[in-house]
Order: structure tokens, then sequence, then C-alpha cells
């Protein structure tokens, strides 16, 4: 029976890598679908995704590719599963909307395990759609406690990412840290402009030409993490803050949903503080 | 004979002042032919520019205007004038290069007096059009020193504006007042995005997925001057910062020549540390 | 007590205009919040758009505007109330999906009357929003059957806008004539490309670098509507169309929520085959 | 001695392909540098551009290469060698003064050979830069007369490009069959939305948002060419179509230099009537 799998690699450049890897594939008579490299000179890494269709043994795959990557290749062969997702709101309903009309469409390849609020607004949205919401509060505990709850919860629960859709609150190094590469984040500005609170009304009152909106791996550097997706909107001088808000809602629950989408079909590298988009 | 003159109000706000100014136009029997205003009213101020036709004597419409304007009232009536335009630039063509054409071509509404550099970098290129490039060195002089010198030379002719083409120095507060709301500078970011120097070194740096230009007013505080214009570009991955400093080098020439159009045809108003374009 | 109201107008261009409709607001009392005027030279045609607060009685004010107006012209008072829309739709969920969306949050400054689809597919997503689903299906019926079963069921609500979210069906002459100027339409592509039936596809074949999307009102040419908004999408070789649908899906939605946002706050004037948009 | 090659290969697309391809260069001790590739599925065709260095004898490379590739595979090895181009032009300066200014900076990276015109507007500006300036006129010849004249004239120079700068002439078959996929022509307007004459009048007409320019190879389709680069500008209701015109130069020289750029680079493989682009 034909298997379908995508293959991973980031690891050290070396030369005739992609002879070694591909004379795996052709040993084991694969068809190559797609094919995306790309070599970071500077920092002597290299990165392939490869979609690959034939009769095989994943396992046995991976072992045959470590064989001939470097030591310490990150290496992963991925077999077609849907993944699934925790997503953190507050209040605001445009970017968890976007991800719930996805959903119910079929569009969104993923499952929606649980949403999580510090506030329970969005709890009649989220159950129209038969989802599960859970109101975690986070006034009247300490940071470490409210996220203590979420853990509990999270951890109970099996998912491949958490989304942070318009989530307010910043969360510890703790938390970060045990989730690394798993939590997806969208800013309202174009990062680096405008890290920090309130980013409109900081657009507003720089006079700015154009908003923007950034979807970013989270890291503990707040608003410093490895950027996924980016997309700007034009405004004038007839815009107030609000007005800005608002405009600036369309792109954020975009460049989300776009961000979501590459991570969910595992065209994203992490590589430092940057990102590879295949 | 027929008279064409711009109106540019700019005045705290009162009940009934588009009812007073239209009827200043209406009773010396003037054509409107182009109108907008606008009202900041957190700042309580009123701003209109209005294209009027008709038999006039510039003079007297001012004063009839005056009347009906509130005290401190920024009030000016332009006749149809070419404008007068100073170039700063140091070693890069590419901004220069498209204002050059643009003048060379008539498409440029003004005349450029002079291209001054403190590099002789560009005085080939400015030659073959037939304006006058001086060269002011910078190396081995004190800022003051080298600004008086600029001062000099700009002095002695008329302008209108000061256009930074990449002129890579940082200008001293004397300087700038001396010449307030009429020195336009381009920045390679998006502002505020990568203040200072090497912006696209910062933005490759960050990681990010889109670059900008950003053409403001030059104000004390180091690139956060009322911006004209903003543009951006996607990069990705594959970008080194030579090569987001090539693709964005097309962003500059573009927002600054955008800039600089909309100054020379009066559509800028700067009101405090924005713009307001009509 | 105070009251606001739009007044727009549309008439034959004239000199004094904005003198005489100032002069209305003047000595009513009335503060002038916002002030948009267009005069398109060619056609001899003038359009403003004023928001204007104070104690006056609409009629009245109506009244006295009529006196200083050219003959037949286009003059509305708008009082704040809210819009009804009526929703047309087929099988695809997105455009429908981002208006329930913005609806149930209060973002949409209107009421959904009903969802009216031609195919059952969407009436579990819409009844989730407690607002009336209705399955007018066409097959079997002849175009003008449908039509007649469509206007019995909107003519017995009352409504401002039908809005047509992808609805994959083309109305006749009579019926679009009998609500002119009210049945605001999205077509995914880049209109004037790509007219017709599947223009992903066109798109495609063509091996366009950019697809679009356009919102128009409906007239009886095919996609020949005044536009009202139009965006952008980059692609590139390695987009099936399929992948192009999918990418052009956020543009449809976001342009078609825009342009019923600008259209329910009464921004745009329709003059001939074009818009006008303050 | 170390060589650096351009590997372009565009052939039947085969099992194993990527591995028989890499082991040649494996075989070689060639490092790649850069590697794309895209395998268009309905036409089963694969398209590869490798940047290779080592010490290498290029015959012997591409003879080893075309063994192990299918039959009339299109193979390129490219060498380092810089390009020639031939403009041609009517009466505009902006496209052809954006490409003159890159050349007189070094960022071009191709030689210009000859400017050829229709009329002798341009020849002052042309000459400005030293570059052979050639005036064929077009009056009073037949298409096939001046074609001939032009032909004699280019045929007489080497090139591996024409690039059409706002060549207000059609072409006649003949012609293109003689220059194939080495023609670049910019068209001003989103194709293929506004074919043939004067689309900023047609975009006006029509009433557009968005207006474009398409840069694309030509071929004996009027404006049907495989397109390379594609960009838009927005523009309003209060634009005439001369405005739309001044507007729409600035996207129609950055799209214009963007696709030579593409070209010059050999990143821009034809493949039917469109382009992949690496």
């Amino acid at each position: 029976m034909e298997t379908k799998a995508k293959v991973l690699i980031d690891c050290q450049d070396a030369k005739g890598l992609v002879y070694r890897i591909s004379k795996v594939f052709f040993d084991n008579d694969l068809n190559i679908d797609n094919n995306r490299e790309f070599v970071d000179k500077s920092a002597e890494k290299f990165f392939m995704r490869t979609v690959v269709t034939g009769q095989f043994e994943p396992h046995e795959l991976e072992e045959e590719l470590r064989e001939v990557l470097p030591a310490n290749a990150d290496l992963r062969v991925i077999l077609p599963k849907r993944k699934k997702i925790i997503l953190l709101v507050t209040k605001e309903s445009h970017a968890l909307g976007d991800i719930l009309i996805r959903h119910a469409d079929g569009e969104l390849e993923a499952d929606i395990e649980a949403v999580i609020g510090n506030h329970n607004t969005l709890e009649e949205l989220v159950c129209k759609f038969n989802i599960p919401f859970m109101h975690i509060p986070a006034e009247g505990y300490s940071r470490e406690e409210h996220e203590e709850n979420v853990m509990q919860v999270i951890d109970a629960l099996e998912f491949d990412y958490l989304v942070l859709a318009k989530y307010m609150r910043i969360l510890t190094p703790a938390f970060v840290g045990k989730y690394e590469k798993r939590i997806i984040n969208i800013h309202h500005s174009f990062l680096p402009a405008f890290i920090g609170a309130n980013p409109y009304k900081q657009a507003y009152d720089r006079g700015v030409k154009i908003i923007g909106a950034t979807a970013h791996f989270v890291t503990n550097d707040l608003d410093e993490g490895p950027i996924i997706a980016q997309d700007v909107i034009p405004v004038n001088h007839r815009f107030s803050w609000k007005d800005m808000q608002r405009a600036g809602r369309d792109g954020e629950k975009i460049v989300l949903s776009r961000a979501l989408n590459l991570v969910l079909h595992d065209r994203v590298f992490v590589h430092g503080n940057k990102t590879i988009i295949f």
C-alpha cells in the first residue's frame, strides 16, 4: 500500500547531503512529490522538506536517513495525521471566529481540542461550534497559579500547538519553555514596531501610514519570537486609533490563520530567532 | 484674467468655519475646483485645502479670509509657481537617480537648484543632467563646521525644500531648526521599526517577512519626524541583508518621490508629529 | 436634544454649492463633524457627504437644503438607524462566516434579517447564530420561478441591502432592476480580469502572479457593476488553481466585509458605473 | 581553480531525477550553493535550477548530466558571464530611465548594447549615459520594413534579451518568432485586465480601485505572453486617467526592472504560457 510522508531535515550543512538523502529515497523506490531546500551559508545549516510517496516502513526510512545525516541532525518523518490544537483567548472574537469558521468548514486541517479563556466572554461563541470552552480566570490568582491551572487542563489533553488567538496575557518563561516551538501568537502590530501594550494607540500616536500584524512563535522575549507571517494595512490621518484597531483586526486574523496553516502543514522550520518557510 | 490658487488653512476649530470660508470664495465669485477638510476633534484643529479659480487679487483674498478665521490661523494663498529644491546625497544613487529622471522628463514639478554630496561619488551622475553638484566633504570637519559649509551654499540659493536622498549623516538641532518643516528624508525602514543605523541588517537579524521605507520630515528626534509616506516589500528567509537592501531600494526611491510629489503639490500639513495628507 | 445626521448630496455641479449648503448648516447652528466633497469635472457632478450634529428637525433641514440645491438633486438626510440586510448564499461558508462572526461580535452595524440559500449546505452554520435560514432551491425551477420565490421571501421582510456572499447564480434583469443599487456582490477575481465562471481556473491557466477579489454593486451587465472595493493576493507557480481558490477566499471575505462596511456607513455614492467612496 | 555555474534543467518528470542529478554533482565533488526544483504534476514536467561550485569542466559536466536526463531535456550549464541587452523605446522615459540609473550604478548585471527608439525623443537622455541611441523611425515605413531595419541593427550586435521599455509598437509574428523567449515587455495594466490600447483610460472608465503593471515575455498573442512579474497600485475616484497613468508609471518601471533582474539571473523558466520563477 502507498504511504505518503513529509521528511523534514534540519542539520549541519555538508557536501553531498542532497545526493545522500535522495539516494535513500531512490533506493526505497520513493516518488518525490515536492522538495524544497535551503542552506544558511553563514550558519552552515541545511534545511530540507520533502514529500515522498511509495511503499516504505517509516521507521526504517528514518533509520536509513539518519545514517547518511550528520550527527545531531533534527530529522522527522511525518505521516498523514490530523493535528490537534488548543486555542487561548481573552475577549476579542475576530481571530477565534476566523479559526472556528475554517474549522466548521473543514478547511482547517486540525482538530480544536478546546478553547481556554481567561474571561468567559467568548464561551457563547465557542459553544455554538460544539467545541469545549474552559473558563480559567486569572483575576485573583498569581501568574504562576493561573498558568498552573491552564497547564493542568492542557496537559490532560493531547495537542500539537497552542494558538494564542488574541490572548492578552504574558506567559512566564516556565510556561513558554515547557511548550517550546509549539506556541503561536498573533501580535497586533508590524513587529518589531510597537512592541508591548496597545500597539494601535502607539501607531496612532506615531502617525504611521501603514499598520500591520505579525504571527510568531512565542519565546521568553516578549514579542521577539521567530516571525512566521506578517501583513500590512494602509491607514491615514482620518483613522482614530479605534479605527486602526478595527481595520487591523482583519489583518490579525488573516495573518494568524495563514501562519497556522503553514505550521499545520509542517512548512515552518525554526532557525534561531527566525523561520524558514517552505 | 483667471487666477488659480491653493488656499491652505490650519487653525483652531470653530463652528461655522466652512460657511465663513466658502462665503469669502462665493463673494469673490470664485470656483472651487477641489476642496478637502479635516477636523482633529481631540486637538480641536481644523485643516482645509481648497483650489480656487477666478478673478481675484491674492492679497485681498488672504485678508478677507483672515478676517473670518480664528486668531493665529496659519493661512497660505499659494499661486502657481514652480518650487525649488536642493538635494543632499552621500554615495547611493537610486533615490537621487529617480528624482533626476523625473526632473529630466518634466514630471517633477520643481527645479533642482543643486545637489550637495558629502562625498563626490555622485558628481558624475548629477553632471550628466546639467545640474550643479557641490562636494562639501565632512571628513576632517566637526559636525558644526560641515553644516556651516552646507548652510553657506544653500543659503546663497533660493529653495523651498531640502531633500535628503539617502544622505547618511545626522543633522544638528541647529540645522534642523533653521529649516523647520522644509527637510524631507527617506529612512530605509518601516518606521518606527529599526530606527538608527543599518536597518536592513537589523531587519535581517530580526527575521522579518516584510521590509519597508518611510519618508518623513526631519525633526530633532532622529527618525521621529512626521511621516509623509510609507511602503513595504515582502522578503523571505532566502534574502541576505544585502538582498533586502537591494530590494528595499526600490521602495525607498518610490516612497521618497511620492512624498516629494505630495509636498510639492502642497498636499501635506504637519500637525504635531503627524501629517495630514489631502 | 442633539440629533446627528448624515447629509448626502449628489447633484449637478454649480458655483456656490458649498457656500449655500454650509450656510444652511450655519443658519441651523449645526456642527460639522465630518465633511467630504468631490466634483467630477467632466460629468459636472457634485457629491458631498457631511455629518452634522445639533438641534434640528430633519424634514425641515432637508427642505431648506433642497431650496439651495439644483433641481433633481439627490438629497438624503440619514438619521442614525440600524440597517437591515439579507444574505444570499450557495455552498461556500467563508464570506458568510466572516459576516456572521462580525455580527455576533456587534462589529457589523446591521441586523441580518435572513440568510437565503439555493442549497441547504449552510443552514447548520447559520442556525448556530440564531438567524433564520431559508432554503429556496433552484433546481427544478426556471430562473424566473426561483427568483419569484426569493422575492416573495425578501419582500415580506424589510431590508436595505442584499448581500451576495458567494451566491453562485446569475440574477435576471428584472430582479436586479427591482433592487437597484441595493445588491452587493463579491466576485472572486480582480475585475475586469476573469469575468464569468471559475476565475481561479482562468487565473491559473493564464499564469498570473497576483489574484484578486472585487466587491461591486450588481447591475444587469454580469460582473460589470460599480466597483466598491478590491484587493489582491500574491501567488506563484507552485499554486494549483485549488490553492489559488483557497488563498483567494481570504481576499474575498475581507473585501466583501470592507465594502459592506462602507455601504452601511453611507460612504458609497454610485456614479454611473463607478463609485465615489468617502 | 574553482568554477561556479548555474545548471538549469527543464525536462519530462521521472522517478529518481533528483538522485541521478545530485549524484553527478557528488561524483564531481561539487558544492551545491543553491537548489530549487518544481514538478508540474499535470504536465509531468520537472524544472531545476542549481548553483554549483567546484573544479569541473563545463562541457564534461553537461555531458554527464545529459546521460542521466530524459531525452529532449533542456539542459543549460551557464558560466558567470555578463549578459547583453538591447532596449526598445518610444517616447516615455520612466522605464528606460530606471534601467539607465541601475546600469550607471553597476546594479544592473548586464551591459546595454544599444537603445533603439522609433522616435528620437529619448536620444538626449540615453546619450548622457554614453550608450548608443539609434533612431529607427517607423513612420513612412510598413511594419515589416521598419522591423527589417531594427533587425539589421540588432543582429549586428550580440545580445541576450530585447527589453521593450514602453515600446509602443506591436511586433509581427516573424519578429517575435525570431527572438523567442528573449523579448521582455512591460504592459501598463494588471493583465489580463485591459489588454490593448490605453489601459489607464480603460481602467478609469471601468472605475477600478487598483491598477497594475505586468512584465511578460512577448509571444504572438498580444499581451498574452508568459507573465514574469506583476504589481499593483491603489487608486480612487479622485484619480483622472492621467493621474492613474502617472501613478502607474512607478509600478511599470519597478515591475520591469524586477522581471529583468530575474531573467538576467536565469531564474525564469518558460513553461507553456506560464513562468516558473526560482
